[in-house]
């Protein structure tokens, strides 16, 4: 690398998908989302052509304030050196996550803490396409040292200190090269989503489940928490159309009260639900840990919407959930996700992936297959959410097969959308707009 | 009131004020803040020369961010009718909070949700105006049913039905009239922060310590949590300054982890510190539930940055706090602040409000003075905490009087400043910044 190459512009677009024009993504509080992106391009003077690319995932409205806080936090990176900073980015983000003013507005959640996602998650694009591998790879050959630097361990260590998530990864570490050939050879477990939308009818939700298992999922997901005899009926169609030996999950998306979500899960018991996702407030631990108790054995996943690790750990150790859904622009970005992933290799609980949304199923896929080559070491119980939507926006976009996503190939952290997509779908300019029906 | 009268505009305004110069307000996580507001002005065709006036608080960077997000949510105001707007606010505070796009940003936490704060209290400053009452005494008037039909009882059923919030207001309704009869004769009590910033010396701090007791002061509060020694050569100051019978409040700002904290207050203990505020992290229930067990009898406050009243709920649930510290500004309102007054009073864990900041003060007593005539019913061990700053920029500033906020009387909800104000701290473009050191 060149002395005094630098990072010279961060530039932001608000990108939006129609969705809700086909009630694609409806659930039982988000009745008509418009998949979005605030979306962030990290350009260099390096000369090499290559950019980061990262976004904060949002539904739609409130996606220009996403974009706005994009912008506030990537102006600071304009102008630094661009080594330095690609190879210390455990300090950039300590830097960002807890710039005295800044954290007012979280702290660590929200608008501000995506914001923090969208820039990392573009900063490591960005160091990945330089190193020319996938982000999964060159994650997975750090040493366990450069991993814990990349860590803040600060409100975890009453559950997980720096020289204990040091011996998880220095555990995984004689491993690593045959996982990462199974890996390669296998791909990476995904479930999916795709039947199970609440504004799709009885006949489409039976295709959906079908085809669902023809193309190899063992595990599938519905909606449910609008109504219940309607979730009766959808869960019967379903598990008649998959059979016993498939999972079926359910997604409550926050509906419920602690007492309702007990009754409501208990009621669809019958169906045998592999785990009832957010049954209630993400926020809310000790809720989530009474539902836990009141439901078992039917487990609790949950994560989408929690705002940072320190929701995770006490989810952990309240024994809340049994399966623990990152989320890759949530948290704020692949450093945090680390962090999680430590999290959950500690207390044994599996990581399965909240995807599906635009582009998350792009990135968050390179976090589950780092986790298995250098992590927890382990594939049982572990899937990621997968939905078949949108991906043909992207450079590199998800391959998969047999119900697994294929480990990708191409350098970088996948974020990144073709020109064409961006021009198009730009809010409220891009031609899908101006043209279209909003 | 006329038909068709309607909202015709809602203005924002960056406004930030440059007290980082002086160091008043540092603390061991804030070193160098410039107390700013995100303000909002709502106006009318009434012809009556009233407007709404809120603002969310934050400490400068990023001040830009929360004003974009007031915008967004304002403008779905414009064009409403006012009398059913103003008549209603418990189904605009739901529809704003649980806008299903919206909702994506928080849910229910940071910048969307003080977006919601803003723009909520300039709805009551308003409707407060129009009725020629200050907040406190407008909510006293209101019936018990007016009052639940202003709170979100979703998340919070597991520990406060609708039923059991009318009990306990309809259980204080007999005492109203004699309650607000000592309430305007003797002000709510406060407590004074201004003596311990971190960044003062320690004859300023002695000198401030003397002239709180000498102002009527029962409480002041010290910052902690930077440096072991320094906290108690400053602690031990003030216990020599102030005597044994004025309680020493301590924060530490959210600096420590679990282990730690419990040390560090545990050290300071022979000082007798009244409470620790905000020991970790305000995500972290369970935390500051192992610190209260640890650290008893000392007690633990906590709530300037808790998010929501879901994690009040756990806070309370957990026997995490003693004392619940509401900020006008942090959660969605005046709406989800009653929703607050009434888990802490079915909890018998007494309010003693976050202020200072800029403009806090002015909201949050209209608050305590409101839980005092109708809520709780109670003053004991309750105190408003004071800081003795930027009151000079408010159309109607809290009046001090032997250490008690005496009871607002001009209508509204306090968070008016003079347009002089406005137009001279109006960041980057007014003359304070255009000629200033920033």
């Amino acid at each position: 690398m060149s002395v005094g190459q630098r990072i010279t512009a961060v530039r932001t677009l608000d990108v939006r998908f129609p969705t809700s024009r086909e009630l694609d993504g409806s659930d039982a509080m988000n009745p008509d989302p418009d998949y979005s992106a605030a979306y962030v391009v990290i350009s260099t003077d390096a000369g090499d052509g290559l950019e980061g690319h990262g976004f904060a995932f949002t539904i739609g409205r409130g996606n220009e304030v996403q974009t706005a806080a994009i912008d506030t936090i990537g102006s600071w990176l304009v102008g630094r050196p661009l080594a330095e900073t690609l190879d210390g980015l455990g300090a950039v983000w300590t830097e960002l996550v807890h710039d005295s003013q800044l954290r007012w507005l979280g702290p660590e959640k929200g608008v501000i803490h995506m914001a923090v996602a969208a820039v990392v998650n573009a900063l490591w694009d960005l160091r990945a396409k330089r190193a020319g591998q996938p982000l999964w790879k060159l994650l997975s050959d750090l040493s366990p040292e450069e991993l814990v630097d990349l860590v803040d361990f600060r409100y975890l260590t009453d559950a997980l200190t720096r020289d204990e998530a040091l011996a998880i990864l220095r555990a995984a570490e004689p491993g690593r090269a045959e996982r990462e050939r199974v890996l390669r050879e296998r791909g990476y477990p995904g479930y999916t989503t795709s039947p199970g939308w609440l504004g799709y009818d009885d006949e489409k939700l039976a295709r959906l489940c079908r085809e669902a298992v023809d193309d190899g999922f063992t595990q599938i997901k519905l909606k449910v928490g609008a109504d219940l005899d309607d979730d009766k009926r959808r869960m019967r169609i379903a598990r008649d159309t998959v059979g016993p030996d498939i999972r079926i999950a359910i997604d409550a998306n926050q509906r419920w009260d602690v007492g309702p979500a007990i009754e409501w899960v208990q009621a669809l018991a019958e169906f045998e639900p592999w785990w009832v996702e957010e049954p209630t407030s993400p926020d809310d631990v000790l809720g989530h840990a009474a539902i836990a108790r009141g439901i078992a054995p039917i487990k609790v996943a949950t994560g989408e919407h929690v705002a940072n690790r320190v929701v995770f750990k006490q989810l952990l150790q309240a024994e809340a959930i049994a399966y623990m859904q990152i989320d890759a622009t949530r948290v704020a970005g692949v450093n945090e996700n680390i962090a999680n992933l430590l999290l959950a290799a500690k207390f044994g609980v599996p990581v399965c992936p909240h995807a599906g949304g635009v582009g998350l199923c792009e990135l968050v896929q390179h976090l589950s297959m780092f986790d298995f080559v250098a992590v927890s070491g382990l594939l049982d119980d572990r899937v990621i959410e997968y939905v078949d939507h949108l991906h043909e926006h992207f450079v590199e976009p998800v391959v998969m097969e047999r119900g697994a996503y294929r480990a990708p190939t191409g350098p970088g952290a996948g974020a990144e959308m073709h020109e064409a997509t961006l021009a198009r779908f730009r809010f409220p300019d891009g031609a899908e707009w101006a043209e279209g029906q909003a």
